[in-house]
Formats: C-alpha cells, structure tokens, sequence
C-alpha cells in the first residue's frame, strides 16, 4: 500500500495525562488570527500550501511558521504528493478544547441553580414583614 | 446605590468589529493552564483573590499578572470591597470562543456531507457492471 497522500500522524492529544499539554497548545494556536482563518479555509476540505497561503498578505515562511504552530497543536496535518505540500484540518483537538469550554461554561447554570436553592432556602426561614404600600 | 462589591465591566466583545481581537485575548488566556485551573476554581462561584491563589505554589504578584490577562480577556471581573480583592466568571466570552470552535467543529460533518453528495452523484452517473454473483 502507497503512501503518498496520506496526512502524517498528528500528535497524541493524551501525551500529557490530563491533556494540559495539549490544551496549552491548542488554545495557543487559536489565538492567532491567521491561524484562525487557516482554519476556517481548511473546513472547505484539504487543499495545497500554495493555494492556503495565497490569501495573505505574508511571506511563505510566514505561512509556514503557522502551519507548523497548527500542526504541533494537532489541529492539522500535513503530507507532499510528488513536489507538493497539502494540509487538511484535524478534529479531535478542536473537540477536545470545545470540550473544555463547554464544561466551564455549565458554571453559569450551576451558579444560577445555587441561587435558586439560596432563595428557596431564605424563604422558608425568613419571616419577613410584608413590603410597604405605596399610595 | 453604593457600588461597594459590584464589578468593573468587562472589556466590550465588540471592540474589534469582527471580534478578532477579543478571540486572541480569549484564546491566549486560556492557552495557560494556571489561568485554565483559575476559571475552573472560579465556576464554583465568587472568591477572593486571596483565596484564589492559595492552592498556587506562586507568588501573589505572579497571580496577579495571570488575573490581569484573563480581565483583560474580559474573562474575569475584579472588584474591592474594603481592603479584599474579589473576582468572578463572566460568561460571554467563554460563550464566544466555544462559539468559533462550534462553527468550526461542524467542517467535519460539512466534509462527510460533501463525500455523501458525491457518491451519490457517482452512483447515478455510473454505469457499473453488477456484482459478480459468488455461488
């Protein structure tokens, strides 16, 4: 079986026991917006790093540079076919930090719940004279 | 209305128009995993900052500057109350970067679909011989 065109492997998301490692990289690799973008085009599906460069304003190496930030953090992978370099986005490390994201954001449910339970809680003990009238 | 314990406001989202600028501070502060075990401590509610940085093997100055990067983020808001600092979570821009992750996360059902639509195309524009009939 060939193995021309098939992406190399992209880092293990469990080389750190908890994935610390990875979600430093991860987050670290979205806090660009060109790599933010690099991303966006390769949802498209997998293309040449000719093609996904030539949008920018900004140097091969530049690119390069980038890709190799996306690629360390898993989010994608890249292989040559004959002369040419191709990339196509990954998707296990983006779940992985949507993941991480969506677990600390149940932190405003559960910050409402407690309250809610506070105020049940007050209404029972409390015997709290009833409000003034306004006339 | 004494405004003794109400937060600062959070950095606006919309400061850049896009949001750009917001989602490299988001994902930069999130890209640390002393600042990552900060919001989670913080999903259990309001604390102060001293207790905040207790289970830290850091000095206060130290968390301070880690505290500075996730309200600049807009991710914390920090309030005094008489001589004790106090922070808590701010939702949106949590919401904000699980958003672009969401969007993005749905490339891989978008590529799944694409390779549907085009085997299906293939199967109506083929005229393939049956399948040899094993006896």
């Amino acid at each position: 079986m060939k193995t021309d065109g098939r992406p190399r492997d992209a880092p293990d998301l469990d080389a750190a026991p908890d994935g610390t490692g990875a979600l430093d990289e991860i987050f670290g690799a979205l806090s660009d917006p060109t790599r933010r973008a690099i991303i966006a085009r390769l949802t498209d599906g997998p293309c040449s790093v000719g093609e996904l460069g030539a949008p920018f304003a900004m140097s091969a190496p530049a690119i390069s540079k980038h890709l190799a930030v996306l690629e360390r953090a898993g989010l994608i992978a890249r292989w040559k076919t004959g002369r040419v370099h191709h990339c196509r986005l990954l998707a296990d490390p983006l779940a992985h930090a949507g993941a991480w994201i969506e677990q600390h954001q149940a932190f405003w449910e559960n910050q409402l719940d407690a309250l809610e339970d506070y105020l049940d809680r007050e209404e029972e003990t409390c015997n709290q004279p009833p409000p003034k009238q306004q006339d």
